[in-house]
């Protein structure tokens, strides 16, 4: 049986070996989406962003544990900024593992946000094809929140849910670099700690600043204790809500249609402008002119994009 | 007289007009890197990268100092994660700029990260250049060191000092994002706080981890008070050393041409492929049969680059 086919019975040896081969971007992976792509599609796409500590795998596992108990199968990215060196990516998978080790209803992985040009949104969004294709219900992702990639991975899920902890104001601060405007729900956790109330209110003041003219759905703000699962329930219930608000996602769909296609194009484009086996002496040649201050990039980019871009 | 030569006086007037040139990238943008290129190269690029709260301004504001002393003039790039509606970017900015207010040797500018294309790093480079054919000796770089825009400026400027504060495990872990990889130096500041002794140790063994075996220089691990100046003095020394031990900063210049041709391409590029006039209607077709679902994004891409690549 061909691995698409054995991703498709939700068979979670051929789900892991699928999301290693999107993730590598090997020459297998955009054949393997592209068998995949048309079985997709029915999953909703839950993410969780928060700062490290703010307890989001937590929040993640009460989530997780609330859909099991209906009976939805749930499939979890956890993305990872750690770097290559250290393989904390890789223990803390282990780990989580375990907690739902006996449950065939739930799958968990662990991305790692390596590779330069900005293919973490592409991989990740690959590897929602491949959970919604093997029969996920729900695909959890969970992120730290910071940077372009993550940004565009939040800008691209059918739910955006930001965590932050009471008295974090440098949190708060930080959550301003363009998760704000994406989140549809902000949840407060660990509010046995003090200062709940007024990170609440920084929080609906910041709301406030928003121009909610042209907006479908005004964000609430909940408070929860993941490590109890206080609050949880009224998480999940403002998901269904904003379900029930949105047609079916599709504005969500189109702008995760616009980060795949768009990271795909620059891979490949960037592969023919610097690999391509004649021209990789060029590309080397301009570089170096560029660094002895012989031609300027924009100049230099003028020059390649001749070579390569059809007359229009 | 030209923006260029106004700039290559050191007009501040000109600097700051020309850097929202750049930032904005508008259509004079790639005119004027081009124009002030030829004149740039000189310029010692420093970048400070730390998480918010750890004092990096007031340890780039030390530094300035004791380059002003000493008579270098010193442009400062402080790079502001704060998102465009809190305004937060441009109040620091006034703040910052009262303090060297009187001196004429002192340029201080925030750059704020809009934007999706991951222009950051582009952008940050193109007022480097700006600031550099302004005559400007040092460039300072500050950054909150997390996400791949960040990183990417990181890794192209010369001397990369990465700032911590002591018992924060949380930020070590944070820095782990691709950061710890591409310091030259390390400094943990506010050693009046408990643990400081531990946070070094943190660091080391950290940087034991390391392959240090094609490594020509090993990071040193520094204790500041930045509010008292303490400690300053061995930072300035340890970029001194550094510099004497890379060959200027060569394979540093050539990541930069690398970092800043690539995101002009990939701009200029998505620019034909999604706006070009005739083109448009059938980008926006390609992103409605992938968003639902009769068209996988690879395959979208093929035909793309079908369209506007030559054949080859």
């Amino acid at each position: 049986m061909e691995l698409a086919d054995q991703v498709l019975t939700g068979d979670p040896w051929a789900i892991a070996r699928a999301i290693s081969i999107v993730e590598s971007e090997s020459t297998e992976s955009a054949g393997l989406v592209g068998q995949l792509f048309g079985h997709a599609g029915r999953a909703r796409v839950v993410g969780v962003t928060g700062a490290p500590g703010v307890g989001k795998s937590t929040l993640v596992d009460r989530l997780t544990s609330e859909w099991r108990r209906g009976g939805t199968s749930v499939g979890i990215l956890a993305i990872d900024p750690t770097s290559p060196f250290t393989g904390g990516a890789i223990l803390g998978d282990r780990i989580r593992m375990q907690a739902h080790a006996d449950d065939e209803g739930v799958y968990v992985r662990s991305m790692a946000t390596r590779g330069h040009l900005g293919g973490l949104a592409r991989a990740t969004n690959d590897a929602v094809v491949v959970l919604d294709a093997a029969g996920k219900e729900i695909v959890l992702i969970e992120t730290v929140g910071v940077g372009q990639g993550e940004v565009d991975v939040a800008r691209t899920v059918d739910v955006a849910i930001v965590v932050t902890v009471p008295g974090t104001g440098d949190d708060v601060q930080a959550l301003k670099a363009g998760i704000m405007e994406i989140a549809d729900i902000f949840v407060v956790n660990k509010t046995d700690r003090d200062g709940a109330d007024r990170t609440m209110t920084e929080i609906e003041s910041m709301l406030a600043l928003r121009d909610t003219s042209a907006m479908e759905w005004r964000p609430p703000v909940l408070k929860t204790r993941a490590t109890t699962g206080e609050g949880v329930p009224a998480v999940l219930e403002a998901i269904g809500s904003l379900d029930s608000v949105r047609v079916a996602g599709d504005a969500r769909r189109r702008e995760r249609a616009l980060v795949q296609l768009r990271e795909i194009l620059t891979r490949r484009f960037l592969k023919v402008v610097e690999g391509g086996t004649s021209e990789a002496r060029s590309w080397n040649e301009m570089l170096d002119r560029i660094a002895c201050g012989t031609i300027d990039p924009y100049r230099a980019a003028d020059e390649i994009l001749r070579l390569v871009l059809k007359e229009r």
